[in-house]
């Protein structure tokens, strides 16, 4: 038999599997629906834009106009910001089976506008993130190679947006964008962790940061690191409890070096602590701690010609 | 000189050099050849628009009758399947020096056949890592959002296709898929790792899971797992003996936390254990043990204003 | 009011505070300006495709006649190069208040006829790097897989072009080209980093390479690897002191394992020595070192039924 006659005869079947489970899936779970994920793609794009016009352009721009980019960029994004949200909206009205939807609209609207507004803010501290690269880093020369090149700039930038929509209690969305930069950097920041201002991480490669965290000013941290969940209260079903606090506090001018790992809810670093290379902290410590591995950690070389 | 009169006399040598020493290459080499790379991407973005259409989609489709955009693309795939997997066929009979190549065409239209057929039990076991992924999160509030934020969803749908491959001993091909979901996710999955129902990573950053794991049922892991080898055998020339179990087994019912490292074809870590963060295990342990690093590598705090 | 009423009356002032700040960064910072990033990521593709004809194209070539690609693709690449070089130059010029900027176009055209010129003498290198990768990965069948499939030959590709410019002292161009490979491969090796012949990295995810480090011949290592900086010398503002050596020496013949973290300009891991999975070293060591971690590291086991 050919591919082609086999198709025809055994193609349907197959074809209706598929289709039955994903439209059983999709009744239960739809939110955001179809070619949602890269409409929110798109949406970061158009926002990045207007954050930073020319940067993220595949042609030149005029350079003296960047103005009109910008308007240009923030319109086409206030309406995929609105229709986004108004899809979500509208999949949990439908499934709790309320028989209009009248506020969704009006919600979604909102929402576009709180988040257009807090654009320049957003700006002014990816500046201030922008600068402390600057200063933490000895290998980079000016700013704009860190707008161009540190993958830590992406992160953040995608970050203080979609913690503007999870703030407002958008579902799914911040999180297609927080994956989206997870994606692109190595760099996991859930889109609930709460960061303050002139934030930088060098590498970035494997960091996570989760739901609960909580960071302040000036922190600084490398590759590698983890700011998790140390384990999670079950339910009487055994499925983890959600929105509980589960990661922990990272206080004022803290530095955390590569592959550290801070877990738990009840753990607070003090301010202008140092968090060792590889440690694994519990517990909180207090303001101006340094942590470091134990000195019966060195591992043992053996000199000489061993082969 | 101008740069276009040194290219017109300078750029002939170097276009020379690069073609001579590629054309040698890809004489020895050749297996996919042009665009196959690009090729097995397009095959991987069919197939999983078949698997969960409109998720992955641009634009909006009627999801009324994903049916029709399942078929469509299904039978695209089919023939983009058979075409590559004739074509890293095709030229291992040649550098065998077969006369005739008759049966190539056939074993890649039945690769096809294979395949295609058991995507609707690929798509069932897919749901149950989503409903894994949702019972081990507690960050996570519905599946679609898993289906659409989590990269664990593309990194063992990728696996789960490529697995497929790998069995039928195709070269190459679900190496490229592999990768392809490595560069996406950053977890890193040998098509050659045999691995359960109901799976579940979460973050997922520099996961490595090694060609000869076997992995049982609801085994949960997270960032930075490597399940690799211990060291492997060199053959008379130095070479490494291709082809020997050299990952770990990890039974039912496993869990193991972030930078946890398992390694050896002999290890095998016993069903219901627990394996703590950033613990290196290189043997054996029994069913239900709980391993973790010994309270002497509790790191040492300084505490106090040191700065 | 209706999300456009709002637009109308509200974006006129976003756009105005988001621009001024843009128009003020870029008056401070701009080097390489609009579009740059994507113009080098597309500089990238056009040499990858000149030293690897077809591998990285989208649809299929005359394979006989892939000296007119690689032609083509090499005059586009020279007149890219030369473009973006003198973009930087030129930004640096104007910065510093030069008159005129006669020596930029010139300059810009030697820099892209060097890169040129030693497009043949990389694609050696590479040709050793994918031999190393081939004899030193057992799960590989043959070296165009390697070529189709391995993350590292992207990194090491675009890190050998990187470093020509690097060491041509050309700012920002070769950071973002590292980045891209960053981004693809989760590897993050410095543009400065000189390495030697036959290098190998396997699975990659989170490896950072230094840009002081040197590497000698035939080293390999795995995931996870941070080649880095001890700690840095502040001047008397604070900030960290650029351009000083930070990162350590790799000699010939070394192997690490995935997770090993090697700090310190002064330190020097002697040839032919081994560094384990895990391990810390801020010291030298000497030739044919073994180093390992101690064994009172090793975790603790408790057996049994523990659920």
């Amino acid at each position: 038999m050919t591919l082609n006659n086999w198709l025809d005869r055994d193609l349907p079947a197959i074809t209706a599997a598929l289709n039955e489970r994903h439209q059983n899936f999709m009744q239960e779970e739809r939110t955001l629906g179809t070619a949602g994920r890269e409409r929110v793609i798109q949406l970061i794009n158009l926002l990045r834009s207007a954050l930073f016009p020319g940067v993220y352009e595949n042609a030149p721009i005029d350079e003296e106009r960047t103005d009109i980019l910008i308007g240009t960029k923030l319109r086409e994004a206030a309406m995929t910001i609105s229709a986004l949200v108004h899809q979500v909206l509208f999949s949990e009205c439908t499934r709790a089976e309320k028989e209009s939807c009248s506020g969704c609209q009006g919600r979604a609207d909102y929402v576009a506008q709180v988040l257009l507004s807090k654009l320049p803010e957003i700006r002014e501290k990816l500046d201030l993130d922008i600068r402390a690269a600057y200063e933490g880093d000895p290998a980079v020369r000016n700013r704009e190679e860190i707008l161009l090149s540190y993958p830590f700039i992406e992160a953040i930038t995608i970050h203080r947006i979609a913690h503007v929509l999870y703030e407002l209690k958008i579902p799914v969305i911040p999180r297609i964008m927080s994956e989206y930069a997870h994606q692109r950097t190595g760099i996991d920041i859930h889109p609930g962790a709460s960061i303050g201002k002139s934030f930088f991480i060098d590498h970035g490669t494997g960091v996570v940061i989760g739901e609960t965290c909580t960071i302040g000013d000036r922190v600084k941290m490398y590759q590698g690191v983890t700011l998790g969940a140390r384990s999670f209260t079950l339910d009487e079903d055994g499925n983890p409890v959600k929105g509980i606090k589960r990661h922990p506090d990272i206080e004022d001018d803290v530095v955390i070096y590569a592959g550290a790992t801070i877990l738990g809810g009840d753990t607070r670093v003090g301010r202008g602590s140092v968090i060792g290379g590889n440690v694994w902290l519990i517990k909180s410590v207090a303001p101006y701690s340094k942590v470091v591995n134990s000195p019966e950690l060195s591992p043992v070389v053996k000199e000489g010609r061993m082969l």
